[in-house]
């Protein structure tokens, strides 16, 4: 019996917001393992903002995903067939699959997990790369010293939830920046956060000013546009900022920064990066943050649509900001 | 006799652009000296564009100037009367004593220099206070490697100058921005930078890509707005930026940066500094700088106004580019 994987593929490019449009769902046929390849059905798939940065032909990170091909992403799942000596049926892997419900490689870009104590899910959020994301902004630009204050935006989320919760370990005041009142409620209760200041109500900057009595001393930036601005405008002379997702400018136009001088006049340092060019501090950042989260010291939360063909949609959800926590797919 | 000292006071804060009405010239007698105190005619004042931002009443680098007193600056002189063991009359010294003939101190704040091969009055350019601000801003946050490309702006003035040719040395490729085609050219033909966009001519994005076929690997900012984004758009992945000057900010509103978002998508490092907060790098700066400058390998220019009088004038000139390379009052 011959097998159908289904996928999604980038079937055009967004003009403007990306819409459901730009994607298509297609069946084919699997074909049988050769020598040397391992066959994972995935169970999770992973949606993160960087995937609209791909779907623009424009300068970027890397280069943009061709069109007609799947829709790239990080997938965790489980070995059903293996014709290589490195994995056997029932192991769990988490790989670079995308939007498919099946992925067959070589195995030399998937990495077998131990879900003993783990959820495999937790290997695409708090234990995958948001988490290294988190850990690498904080730990290696930030470099945050106790009793200093750190903000983070879209703190609610897969990276922002992490990177407070380090800082809180650090020993720091972490404030998250978040939309609408039960997002904030999750972050300081749950969380651990000192404070949160919803963006959707009130004044942004003042209700940052109130929630930062001595300034700020690291940004981990998730989001750009207006709450950068204002986060800047709270910036401590020697201030960090680590810049990892500006989800803002992903759609529309450039939001200009309004008071660049302020980098001049704090002496700020502003460092953008994106995680998998660091691949050095993975397996020590991937070893604390696997073992925090074993030990229950580390909260995460999950947003699952069931489906493979939800994928669009939750994608272009959470890019609204609908999800709560880490955006899943579970491939039923 | 009493001797008159002659100083020029900050009478007002400006009101947007600042005018000669900001200033007040002032004539005091001086009080004899007593033990430990060191008397300096001062031969030239620094004119220098941070001293725009200390007339201001608003956050920067340092609490604002405060009205009456004499404006801030660094000086070179000599020693005409010492009741100090460590200097005697006729020593040469730099020191921070504003802008007024004479300076009174108990030496701690005053460095006596060798005037064998080096002039007085370089000690308050290339191998002073602007000097080692290029090479901070080159050697500690952009880190040139031979074959990369460095652009500066206001590249004929006393810190750009620096900059390129601090560069060059370094086996890069070095493109200046500066005001004019006789600046340009002085910048490419004297100082041996590889080309020079004028910024009053042509479309300075076309003209810098043009100059940077292989993009910008790092940037040093004296001049802000437009420039800023020009360059910005050049920059290549992992471009280290230099902010030092922001000229364009400090009468106006304050320029926004149109596209903050490169800063993420090309990994780019910036950062804001100023030079004093880092004097452990001085000795080191200084004694390359001196030995360059005393064997005629680094070239620079000076725009002198003559008479404490035309201080104001000359340093409102400056802040609209007319000097050309690095502007001193002498005070004859």
């Amino acid at each position: 019996m011959t097998q159908t994987n289904r996928q999604i593929l980038l079937a055009s490019r967004p003009e403007g917001a990306a819409s459901v449009d730009n994607f298509r769902l297609v069946e084919t046929p699997l074909a049988p393992l050769e020598e040397g390849q391992v066959r994972v059905r995935n169970h999770f798939l992973s949606l993160d903002p960087y995937m609209r940065g791909r779907m623009n032909d424009s300068k970027s990170y890397a280069a943009p995903q061709p069109l007609g091909s799947v829709m790239i992403g990080g997938t965790a799942g489980e070995v059903v067939e293996s014709r290589n000596a490195k994995f056997k049926t029932g192991d769990k892997v988490v790989g670079m699959f995308g939007w498919q419900e099946f992925g067959t490689s070589n195995g030399g870009d998937l990495h077998v997990v131990d879900t003993t104590h783990v959820p495999l899910s937790a290997y695409l959020g708090p234990v995958g790369m948001p988490g290294v994301t988190a850990w690498y902004g904080l730990n290696r630009i930030i470099e945050p010293k106790a009793g200093q204050t750190v903000v983070v935006s879209a703190a609610s989320g897969a990276v922002g939830s992490v990177v407070g919760q380090l800082a809180k370990r650090a020993g720091c005041r972490a404030v998250g920046i978040a939309g609408g009142a039960q997002k904030c409620r999750y972050v300081v209760e749950t969380l651990g956060f000192d404070a949160c200041i919803d963006y959707k109500a009130g004044n942004l900057y003042q209700d940052l000013k109130a929630a930062t009595p001595d300034g700020v001393d690291g940004y981990f930036e998730n989001v750009g546009g207006e709450v950068l601005d204002a986060a800047l405008a709270r910036m401590n002379a020697f201030g960090r900022i680590a810049l990892c997702g500006m989800i803002a400018c992903y759609d529309a136009q450039p939001v200009p920064l309004r008071h660049p001088q302020l980098l001049l006049t704090q002496r700020l340092l502003v460092q953008g990066f994106i995680v998998s060019e660091h691949m050095d501090v993975w397996p020590q950042a991937l070893a604390e943050l696997g073992t925090l989260v074993a030990k229950h010291q580390l909260a995460y939360r999950e947003t699952v649509a069931e489906g493979l063909e939800k994928a669009p949609g939750a994608f272009l959800g959470m890019l609204k900001g609908q999800n709560f926590g880490k955006q899943l797919v579970k491939l039923i």
